[in-house]
């Protein structure tokens, strides 16, 4: 077993796109397990666009990473030592570890994974984080139903793609906007969306999206925000839901974009827009991993993983992020898979 | 009885305010009333800022009002030949007549008033359609409830002054933003609202709002829209609902005038922000009646009104109105009260 813990820290907080200055790697002691607590072997973790959210000072829904502070985030590991008896060695567990290769942690604080369902990286994609916020963003907070038109943005990534396919599942039509040819042809093809666009090859987004929608828009689950929410805002029907999971477009904004007023269209169209994170949903996780992971042993929902090996390689990948160079939920492998 | 109906038509679609050339005054002959209709004399007629929207062309909930065509509005007046066993002569009633003198018209497109419960003029004001919006409106869409802070646009409006009054009655802290120190002084004063901004002389809005709500926002019933709207968002609490019910500050835009991105600040407090109109409600709206004349007649809700004489008059008044030069829910006297 490694003696040193290693770890990456926020040395600097980004002004626009994360730089690899903004990160440094740093080394800690690996704390002995206390009471009701394991050591936790890192084997994969997971990089996502809210982490973006973590390094800014504005006010968010959680305090910022401090400058110095190591990067936070979603991990599947393997317990190494164990002073609990819930948690045996060998045990698969899923938590908000950070960016390290080892952690010390209250085993209450752990989500215990069983291998046999499922591969263990989806603890945090489809069967994690990822899967739970398409779930209650599109069942919920939008009200998808079946007969309408659902269009999803980055909807190739790890929460569009699952969002797309639940609304599949409900009888929806599906369009997905996402950053590649490659990418419009897995959601329309392998994920059988109904249609897709390619944001940056279209001329212009509105025709695009009339094409797309001949009956309008009655959901849109939006991961980005920005000028293509305003384009989709001008699509939409009577009685629309929005659910704002994510804003892509703006993390990395240094200064307000301007936008179109978007008042008048929820007025007239009496649209209901709203934000949501997946904790607010917390006491009903349980039915959302039992229906998720039912759809994903028979096969109705599909998953890509786009794998980094290394976790020094984390801040590279994840300042890939932003412009779409993953293509499928991205991961770092930052220690061997048993499992594979 | 007159022997020619007035009417007031548009001959111009306005681009930006309307202007007086947008406007012509005609004569119509009166029809006899067919069997099950009346004909009804116009006493009052209400001027209200959604008719804005009917002069553009613009996609809207209703359709257009065509060039030529007589401007539409909601009338109270007065049975002068009965064609129906359900109404007689010297029955007052409310509908959606237009700006006329006189209207044939089914009975059942019309709602009797007792004009021994409140003045019949309160049947197109807080017992009539904006009183509605304003109790659906911040008890349905908005969601207010005890110990809310609901902050109120155009808050010594037909809708606002209501707004706040029923906010006030469910124990909400209540903040109005009008544009005089005299409407100010109105609703902080006779309407006991908590606070109020008088949008035209604040230096800055942010620092009016962080004075005027310490606990941050609950509730937005927005009636106005654009830069002020922009600032109430940035003052929301986590789980703020917006209303909206109106966009003044747009109705007369003749270029969409950039605005800050709103999603973000939707996403990280998780807002809920709904457009609706009355209608929506119209299920329910026997019930909205019960529970308005009782607080109005309890002396709960009080209301004020800012009557214009003569249907010739019409055009000037309204066009005040996207100034706030009215003071009080905006009539025209189009014919005698026998009430008063």
């Amino acid at each position: 077993m490694a003696t040193q813990n290693q770890q990456i820290c926020m040395v600097a907080r980004p002004q626009g796109l994360p730089k690899l200055t903004d990160f440094k790697a740093a080394t800690a002691p690996m704390t002995v397990p206390g009471e009701g607590e394991v050591l936790v072997r890192t084997i994969y973790l997971s990089l996502d666009p809210y982490m973006r959210g973590r390094m800014s000072e504005a006010k968010s829904y959680v305090s910022a990473t401090g400058i110095g502070d190591m990067m936070p985030g979603g991990v599947v590991g393997e317990v190494a030592v164990s002073n609990t008896a819930g948690l045996a060695v060998g045990d698969f567990v899923e938590g908000y570890l950070g960016w390290q290769t080892h952690a010390t942690v209250k085993a209450d604080h752990l989500r215990k994974i069983d291998p046999t369902l499922a591969p263990i990286s989806t603890a945090v994609g489809v069967l994690g984080m990822p899967g739970l916020t398409a779930y209650f963003g599109l069942l919920e907070v939008a009200s998808a139903k079946a007969g309408d038109t659902v269009v999803v943005t980055a909807a190739a990534g790890a929460v569009g793609a699952v969002v797309g396919q639940i609304a599949k599942l409900k009888d929806c039509r599906v369009v997905g906007i996402a950053g590649s040819d490659e990418k419009v042809d897995y959601i329309t093809g392998e994920l059988r969306f109904d249609a897709g666009i390619n944001y940056k090859t279209t001329d212009d987004l509105d025709v695009a999206l009339r094409a797309a929608c001949p009956d309008g828009i009655d959901v849109h689950f939006d991961n980005v925000g920005g000028p293509i929410a305003d384009a989709i805002m001008r699509r939409l029907n009577p009685f629309a839901r929005v659910a704002i999971c994510g804003v892509i477009s703006q993390y990395n904004a240094t200064a307000d974009e301007p936008a179109p007023h978007i008042y008048r269209h929820i007025l007239v169209n009496r649209v209901r827009v709203q934000g949501f994170i997946v904790f607010d949903f917390a006491a009903r996780h349980a039915e959302a991993y039992a229906a998720l992971g039912q759809w994903v042993s028979n096969g109705d929902i599909k998953h890509k993983e786009h794998i980094v090996v290394g976790l020094e390689n984390a801040p590279q990948a994840f300042m890939g992020l932003f412009d779409g160079q993953n293509f499928g939920k991205l991961l770092v492998r930052v220690g061997d898979d048993p499992t594979r």
